[in-house]
């Protein structure tokens, strides 16, 4: 590959199945490969879903490799009928396919133990285009090929994603990592929650970052994105660096972490540091949240337990919930929220207790108590509180913003912020 | 829009925004669109995703109009700078963009309603391309634009999710409804779950339907796809629904719905039917069960609750299981799920019980209960049985497929249906 002196590196993602253009079915794949060629400094320019079609491949292939420096195909590399994306690539680059004797030997190996036929496999899985570079694949019969061909890296990598992140992590990085840049991107996502797109830009807006920061509002908070391009790797790392320190600094409040990181695991870092047992009582998000607290490995070591209680009854029953109370101030209440945190914390002998009660809809909301309401309520043995949000949005959206103003409750609380 | 005679009618979507070539963000509208297409009758032969810019947009259309018969683009139609699709679009076709007096009023009746400011959406987002549909946006105050050039319709819709299925409910799918249409693809998915890809082939291949079907699995179970063209919708429909027929008599017992049903309504749907309360006992899936259940809008007629017990202190002391039996025969195992299902019964009071106890990995595994064992427990006050399952993947997989298979085994015993 060769790149004009002071141009970014560029990248065209080429995904394959038709099963892709039919609903239903989301491409996650090329989510990937974005995130991790930005963090290369690679620019990736256009992605293109195609059908498993002859024509519609050699279609997509022609205009990345004019256009991109490095085209990646995914899909329609294994064994089946419909896999035609290296008979295709190779014939576009009129190369022959020859078998590969370590491939062979590989995919026959792995056959073997998984006592599946060798038949179809064999004459297939083991072909790659003459002069292709083989990128292993740590996991699975299929590994990815290289070609370089017209000025493009063309790299070919099959559909399943756990196998693609391991033909990346093992051998496609570092040899993106090794390719001549002499101007990179480089981008981060800062997350935060907690606070609207507006507030953050009134927050931000001092320091003139305009050019290199885009809001992308989620439901669970807005996310900031930041944008940098360098002609070297390290400067371009040095400035991200100071641009995000820049950032935080300004809404620390707000921010939990950066690329992917979850308060999930943020909270089970701080629970674990602190030696803390959590219990959680829920009620409209009923078992969101421990859903989410669970998604990490490990959690039980910090996670007792909880109880969903979406009726009135059980809220008494179980979680000790005051009979007058409920009638006097409603099950969705500050009071109500409180108790419910104080119970769950008791009933599973924990350190800390969190509650959410709240109206999801869509029905069940009135004018006092309309549709998004929602009390958090926290007792940590000392203090119990308990905070009101209005959320809008569907019931998923009210139930996922409930869960993770939850979480964030509890990472402020943890860190003696002010809540 | 001219289709020639016998054949399919042709749709391209191109999805415009810079975030979705950075990793994290993922598109879901085309995904949407996609179904609804092929639910009329039309093919999505390719998607593009484009920066938003200029030259990229302008690119992806001209190749749009060449190869299909309808071109759909999203995004980059709002107020900000950065929304320069209608611009682009426009320039194309040598349309000049004129103020539509209508759509400006209402812009300024929402934007008033709203309290947001006018000056730059005033400037904006009442301009139309001279000649266009303006196809109404009944929830927001960008409306989708339909031109008709070079034989091909050109559709601009927004980025917003729910804005542009509220555009295709409203006008969209009946303009596209009307079109002529010579030729039809027409597609279905039926979703199974509790079986594997190739035992579902054994048992459908009597049917010679391998050229209509494609089998998707997912965590949650095996998806069939049917797909049928046809000369008209009404034989189209006709012969998909014979299909349909033909493929459900084979698999009954695994089969639950069609086109994104899931099993968290049909179980809704029994569960009031037969006028019985659910509560549920979590261990390794710690409230997604219960997320899932609650999903559904007007659950809490039916689901009264339930508790995670991730330690087994809880499991005894809430939901009385026999703390013998758990040193005896361990956490995860028939009699402990068997137990766990009736005390959350009885908790609650309600009328059946379900437990789910497992191990989701990665750690915790041993030679006689690896990672994926996963035991499954219902009591509805007669029976009390547990069934046992051994699933692979990953913590997340495992858990999912845990509270589809707890799911499918309520399904299953409110049917009558053999265990």
């Amino acid at each position: 590959m060769v790149v004009k002196k002071g141009r970014v590196v560029k990248a065209q993602i080429i995904v394959i199945g038709s099963e892709l253009l039919s609903g239903y079915v989301i491409d996650t794949n090329s989510v990937y490969l974005c995130e991790e060629l930005l963090k290369l400094g690679i620019e990736v320019v256009k992605k293109v879903i195609v059908q498993d079609k002859k024509e519609e491949i050699l279609c997509a292939l022609k205009e990345g490799v004019q256009k991109a420096d490095i085209v990646i195909l995914t899909g329609g590399l294994g064994p089946t009928y419909d896999d035609i994306t290296k008979k295709t690539v190779s014939s576009f680059f009129n190369r022959r396919l020859i078998l590969s004797d370590k491939l062979f030997r590989k995919v026959e190996k792995l056959s073997l133990t998984r006592k599946t036929k060798m038949v179809t496999i064999k004459s297939t899985q083991a072909l790659v285009p003459h002069g292709a570079v083989i990128l292993d694949n740590p996991i699975g019969t299929t590994p990815g090929l290289l070609l370089t061909e017209q000025n493009a890296d063309v790299i070919m990598l099959p559909g399943v994603p756990i196998e693609i992140e391991a033909i990346f992590r093992a051998s496609l990085r570092p040899f993106l990592e090794k390719k001549n840049k002499e101007r990179i991107v480089l981008s981060k996502n800062l997350h935060t929650t907690g606070i609207s797109e507006s507030a953050l830009y009134e927050k931000l807006k001092s320091l003139k970052v305009k050019e290199f920061t885009v809001f992308l509002p989620f439901p669970k908070g807005v996310d900031i994105r930041i944008t940098i391009e360098s002609d070297s790797i390290e400067e371009g790392r040095e400035r991200l660096s100071r641009m995000e320190d820049s950032i935080v600094e300004r809404i620390d409040n707000y921010y939990y972490g950066s690329n992917g990181e979850t308060l999930e695991r943020v909270i089970g870092i701080l629970l674990t540091m602190r030696k803390k047992k959590l219990a959680v009582a829920e009620s409209c998000t009923a078992g969101l949240l421990m859903k989410r607290i669970t998604d990490i490995p490990g959690s039980s070591f910090y996670f007792h337990g909880g109880v969903v209680s979406y009726s009135n009854e059980e809220k008494v029953k179980i979680l000790k919930v005051k009979k007058g109370d409920i009638k006097q101030q409603g099950a969705v209440s500050e009071e109500i929220a409180k108790q419910m945190a104080c119970g769950v914390k008791n009933l599973f002998n924990a350190d800390i207790g969190i509650s959410i009660t709240g109206i999801a809809g869509p029905a069940g909301g009135t004018e006092n108590k309309p549709v998004g309401l929602v009390y958090i309520g926290v007792f940590d043995g000392v203090d119990n509180f308990a905070k009101k949000y209005n959320f809008s949005g569907t019931r998923g959206i009210i139930r996922e913003k409930s869960a993770q103003a939850a979480l964030d409750l509890l990472r402020k609380t943890l860190l003696g912020m002010e809540i």
